[in-house]
C-alpha cells in the first residue's frame, strides 16, 4: 500500500478515501498498525465521560482504533504506555489570527503545540490583505513541509476590510467560490466584520460581502461573524438573520446570552472570560455545546508568558467551569461548529492522532503532546525540528514603497492666511458617531501638533501601490510627547498599511523608511535616532524566526519605548492602556463598532478620513 | 421587493442571500414584518433555557426576530398572542424513510405536521431503488407545490443495496457529486449499510460505495451510517474510521456508549429507546448533544395510532430524560449534525418559522403547530389544503412486468429421479453464517413445501426489467399454512422488487398479478381468491391518498389476514412476531447483519441465493 499511501498533510476527498480504506483495515486487524498509545485515562468528549486504561491505535497520522487496553486484535509496530497520564483531544482554536503571533506557521507550531494547540481555524484576513492571491498557499506551506499543526484557513471577508481600502487582496464571490471548491481545508468564510456592508444595500461593499456569503452557503461552509459592539436586540437579530453563525466579541454574560439565544455559536475570548462564565453559571445555562474558547489575537511574547489555548481553558476552569466542559470548548464544540469532526476534536477513529496528555486536570498541567501520531512536545518543550522554509518573494517583499518618505509627506498644510485651523481628531478606540474638533495653531503654513493638549499626529502610509500614498491627521491621547520621536509599524489591522505616530514629521518619515528597509515590523525613532526595530519580514506581519528570538527583539523595543514620554487619554476600556502604544495596531481597524477612521488615500476617501458606518468623508482641517 | 422575493421552498444559495438581505431589514425595523407571534414561554435550545413572554417576528416563511415581548421596533401586519402556550422548535427527523409511511410527501405533511414534525432528513433509498434518476425531483415536488414540510433528501448509498441487485437506480460517485453540487437541500449521503462493501476491497460494490463517500466528503456533506449488528470493538472502530458518522441501529445502552465513544452521532429509535435512555442515565452520561431521536420507518397506520416524532420524544421523557433534552434531540442536535442549523432546529432568526406550541411539557401535549410562518395544525388536525399533485408516469408506473405470472414461475424443479432433495432454507431475520438445510419431498418433478414442518415458499419477482425474473426458495416459519393462499407486496426493502410468500405457486402468481394490475402495494389471496389489495401506486411504495384512507385499506387487509393460519418460528427478537407477516417487507433486506438472502436473479447471483457478506452463492436445492 505504501506507494499509494497519501502524505495526509492537507485534507482532500480523494486522499481521504484512501486513508480511511486503510484505517478500516488497521482497525479490523487486517494490516499492522504503527503505534499503540496506552493511557491511564481518556476523556471521551462525546459523552463527557472519563474512560480508564484505554489504548489508542495509530496508523500514519490518524487514529485507527480506540478501546479498552488489550481489546485491539491487530499487530502494532511500537507501543508507548502512559499509565499515569490523562489523554484529552488536541486543542483547537476556532478563531485565531496566527499573524498576530508574528511568527510564520512553522514557528507557530513550535510555539503552541507544547501548549496542546494542535489545530487552528486561521482567521485569514491579515495576510490576505497583504497578498490575497497567495493566501491559501501561505497557510499550507508549513504543513506541506511536515509541520504537525493543522491549519484550516477561512478566507477573510475583510479583504479589503471596507470599500474605502484597497491593495494586496480582493475577495468576492469568485474568489471564495474557488477557495472552497479547491480546498477541503477551507471550512468557510471568516468573521464578517463590516456590518454596515451587510445591512445597508447602499454600502459599496454590500455586493462583495453577500457574494462571499453566497459562495460559502453554496458549498456548505460556515459563515463566521464578528459582532463587536452589537448589543441591541434588533441588531443582534439582524446579524443572526444574515446567516452569520458566530460571535467572538461579547464582553458580558448578558451579551453572550442575548447572542446565544439568537443562535450564534459563542466563541469566548480571554479578556473577560471569567466574568462571562461566572455570569453564565449564575444564569443557570443548561448547555455549553454552543460555546468555544478562543484566542483571536495573541503575540508570541504573550503566548510565551501566558500560554496558548491552554491558558484560555485554565481561565475557564478558574471561573468555576468543570474542566471537562472547558476542554469540550476547545475540542469537540469548535470542531462540530466548523464541521471538522471527521478530522479533529476528539480521540476517535479517523481523526488525526492529536492527543494532549495531562498529569493534572484541575490545573490543566500538560505533560506531553502528541500530534500526527507522534510525541511532539514534552514539559513545554517542542521536540520536532522546525522545517526550514525559504519563504518566497511574494511573502517577504510586501512593503512596496518605491521612494524615500520625507517629512513633507506627513505635513498638514493650512489655508492661506490662517493662524489657527479647526482640526478633526480621533482617539484610539473612539467609537463615537462624531469625531473630536479642536482649534490648532498654524506655523510655517502648516497646522501644528499641540503636545500640551495631548495632540500628536497619526498617519497611514500605503504599502501596496509603490507610491507611499499617505494620509495624516491629528490624534488625541496617543503617541510620543518626547520631541522628534515616532513609532511606525507595518501591522495595522486589518488592511495592514503602515501606521506611524510621531511628535515630528521627520521622525515619522524616518520610522517609515526604516520599515521599508527591513520589509516590515516595528521601527522606533527617539529624538531623531532609530533606536529599535523589530523585523516582520513575512507579509510585514510575521517573522520566520523562533518566537524567543522575536520576543527578545520586542523586549528591546519595549525597553527603548519605556524611555519615551507617551501621551494618554482614556477611551474604550479595557483595551487601551497608558504607555507604549502597542495597541495602535488595532486602532486602525475599520469594522464595527468603529465610525470615523483614517485609511490610506482611496477613491472613496481621498484624504483617508471617513466614517465607515455611513461612508461620509470630511476634511482633516478646515 | 416582492417581485424579486424568492418563493423560498427549496434552499439555494442565491435565493438564500436575497431572503436574508430582506430578513436583516425586517429585523432592524426598516421594512414591515408579516407576523408577530407572542408566546408565554419559549425554549431556547441553544442554552437549554426557557424564556418567558417572547415575540417571534416572521417575514415570509422565516423568522426575522426573536426577543422579549415589546422589544421589536418595526411594524407587523398581523399579531397572534398565545400567552398560555410554550413554543419549541419544529421537530426534525434525522433519519426517516417517508416511503415507509406509504403516503406521498404532500400527505406525509398532513400526517406528521400535526405531530410537530416540520422537517425530515429523508433517508432516500427506497424510491431511489425504484427510480434513481427522478429521486430528488420526487422529494421536491410536494414542497414546490406549497407543502410546508421541509424534506432534505439524502441520496441512499444502497442504490442498489448490494452488487447482487439491480434495476431502478444506480448511485455512484458521479450521481452523488451531481446531487450535492446541484442541491443545497441534499445534506449528505444516507445510511451506508453495505458494510462488507466498505471494509472489503474485494467486494464488487467497494468502489461504488467509496465513490459516493468521496463525493460527499468533497462537498462537505454528512455521511450517515447504519451499523446494525456491529457490536464488537474492532468493527465499531472500523466503521467510525471509514468516516460513517452516525448510527441508528443500536439496541442497548452499552452498544450506544461503545459507538458514541468512537465518535458516532447516535440516532435512537423507539424500539428500545426507553432501555437505552435509562441505561445512559444510569451510566452517568454527561452530554446529550451527540444524540437524536428518530423514526426510521413507521407506517401511517402506526403514526395515526402512536404519533410521529412527538411519540419518540414522549418515550424519552417517560424514560426519565428531561423534556428539554428530549426536545433538543429532535431539534438543535439533529440540525447541527446535518449541518442544517441555518434553516431548522431552533427558534432563531433566519430559520424557517416552524414552531410547536405545547400546552403541557411533561406529556408533550401539542396544541398548535406553525410551519412556514403560519398555523398549520391545531389539536391534531391539519388545517392546510393538501396540494393536488398529478404524479407523473415515472412515479406511478413502476411495476414493470410485461407478462402474466404463472405457477410455473415459482416452481422449484427437482433433479431427475429424486424422491427428496436437500433444500437451503432461510427464516426471516436469520442472521447466521449458515443457511438452514432440510430434506424436502419431491412430487410431479418439483420440490415441495412441508407445512407440517413450517416450510413454505418465498419468492422475489423483479419489477424493473419487464420480464418478471423470479427467484424462489423454501423458507421456514413464515407464510400461510392455509392452502392456496399467498401474500405479495411491492415493498421489499431495500431493492423493492415484489416478494411473495404462499402455500401454492398458483396463489403466489395470482397475488403478484394483482400487484401488476394496481401498480404496487399488497395483495392477499386466500384459498384461491383475491381477498384484499392495498394500493401503493406511487413507486409501488406509497399512495397519493389521505393516510386515513390508506389505513382503512390496511385494516381490511389485516382483517382478511387474520382469517389465515400463519406459520411462525422465532428469530431475531423483537422484530419478528407471529401472525400476519407484515415485516417480511424488511426480511428482504440485504445489508449487515444479513448473510444469506434471496434477491432477484442477477449476474452475480443467477438463482438469487447469495451470502451478501461473502458473495458466495449456493443452489436452492440439491
Amino acid at each position: 500500500m505504501s506507494e499509494t499511501h497519501p502524505a495526509d498533510h492537507l485534507i482532500n476527498a480523494a486522499d481521504e478515501v484512501k486513508i480511511r480504506q486503510r484505517l478500516v483495515r488497521v482497525a479490523l486487524g487486517h494490516i499492522p498498525a504503527d503505534m499503540k498509545l496506552r493511557v491511564g485515562k481518556l476523556l471521551d468528549v462525546h459523552s463527557r465521560m472519563w474512560l480508564t486504561d484505554q489504548e489508542i491505535i495509530i496508523s500514519g497520522r490518524r487514529i485507527a482504533y480506540v478501546g479498552p487496553a488489550g481489546s485491539f486484535t491487530g499487530e502494532v509496530a511500537q507501543e508507548v504506555n502512559e499509565p499515569d497520564l490523562m489523554a484529552v483531544p488536541g486543542f483547537g482554536e476556532v478563531h485565531k489570527h496566527i499573524e498576530s503571533s508574528h511568527v510564520t506557521p512553522e514557528w507557530e507550531a513550535a510555539l503552541v503545540l507544547p501548549h496542546g494547540n494542535t489545530w487552528t481555524c486561521e482567521a485569514s484576513h491579515e495576510f490576505s490583505n497583504v497578498d490575497g492571491p497567495n493566501n491559501l498557499q501561505f497557510w499550507f506551506t508549513a504543513r506541506l513541509a511536515g509541520s504537525p499543526q493543522k491549519i484550516f484557513p477561512l478566507p477573510g471577508s475583510a479583504v479589503p476590510p471596507t470599500a474605502y481600502e484597497w491593495g494586496g487582496g480582493y475577495f468576492g464571490f469568485d474568489e471564495q467560490h474557488e477557495f472552497m471548491a479547491d480546498h477541503l481545508m477551507v471550512a468557510g468564510l471568516d468573521e464578517v466584520m463590516d456590518w454596515p456592508a451587510v445591512w445597508n444595500p447602499e454600502n459599496p461593499s454590500y455586493n462583495r460581502l453577500w457574494g462571499m456569503i453566497e459562495a460559502t452557503f453554496a458549498q456548505r461552509g460556515v459563515i463566521e461573524g464578528h459582532a463587536a459592539g452589537i448589543k441591541d436586540q434588533p441588531t443582534i437579530n439582524a446579524f443572526a438573520a444574515a446567516g452569520l453563525s458566530s460571535d467572538h466579541e461579547a464582553w458580558t454574560a448578558e451579551e453572550v446570552l442575548d447572542k446565544l439565544r439568537r443562535g450564534l455559536f459563542m466563541e469566548l475570548r480571554p479578556h473577560s472570560v471569567k466574568d462571562m462564565i461566572t455570569g453564565l453559571l449564575d444564569a443557570g445555562l443548561g448547555d455549553w455545546s454552543q460555546f468555544a474558547l478562543t484566542t483571536d489575537d495573541r503575540s508570541c511574547s504573550d503566548t510565551l508568558k501566558l500560554g496558548a489555548t491552554d491558558y484560555n481553558v485554565r481561565l475557564a476552569i478558574d471561573a468555576g467551569l468543570a474542566p471537562e466542559i472547558a476542554i469540550q470548548m476547545v475540542t469537540i464544540n469548535p470542531a462540530r461548529h466548523m464541521r471538522l469532526t471527521p478530522w479533529v476534536g476528539s480521540i476517535a477513529p479517523g481523526r488525526f492522532a492529536d492527543i494532549v496528555l495531562l498529569d493534572d486536570l484541575d490545573t490543566l498541567s500538560i505533560r506531553k503532546v502528541w500530534a500526527d501520531g507522534e510525541l511532539v512536545a514534552e514539559d513545554g518543550e517542542y521536540l520536532k525540528p522546525v522545517p526550514h522554509i525559504d519563504w518566497p518573494d511574494w511573502a517577504t517583499q510586501t512593503v512596496n514603497i518605491q521612494r524615500e518618505m520625507t517629512a513633507e509627506d506627513f505635513a498638514i498644510p493650512a489655508h492661506a492666511g490662517r493662524e489657527t485651523m479647526t482640526a478633526a481628531l480621533l482617539r484610539p478606540f473612539h467609537w463615537h458617531d462624531d469625531f473630536i474638533e479642536m482649534e490648532l495653531p498654524v506655523k510655517d503654513g502648516h497646522v501644528q501638533r499641540d503636545a500640551s493638549r495631548n495632540v500628536t499626529k497619526f498617519a497611514i502610509v500605503d504599502r501596496f501601490s509603490g507610491e507611499g500614498k499617505t494620509s495624516a491627521m491629528f490624534w488625541l491621547g496617543t503617541g510620543p510627547k518626547t520631541p522628534d520621536t515616532a513609532l511606525a509599524c507595518s501591522m495595522g489591522h486589518d488592511k495592514h498599511n503602515i501606521w506611524a505616530v510621531g511628535s515630528s514629521d521627520a521622525a515619522m518619515a524616518q520610522a517609515v523608511n526604516a520599515l521599508r528597509e527591513i520589509q516590515g515590523g516595528w521601527a522606533l525613532v527617539r529624538e531623531g535616532k532609530l533606536v529599535a526595530t523589530v523585523r516582520y519580514e513575512v507579509g510585514g506581519l510575521m517573522t520566520c524566526r523562533a518566537p524567543q528570538e522575536l520576543d527578545a527583539e520586542m523586549q528591546a523595543l519595549y525597553a527603548e519605548g519605556d524611555k519615551i514620554d507617551w501621551m494618554y487619554e482614556p477611551t474604550f476600556s479595557p483595551r487601551w492602556f497608558p504607555g507604549f502604544p502597542e495597541r495602535l495596531a488595532f486602532a486602525t481597524l475599520t469594522c464595527a463598532p468603529w465610525r470615523w477612521v483614517l485609511v490610506a488615500p482611496s477613491e472613496r476617501a481621498p484624504h483617508g478620513f471617513v466614517n465607515v458606518a455611513t461612508g461620509q468623508t470630511h476634511p482633516i482641517v478646515w
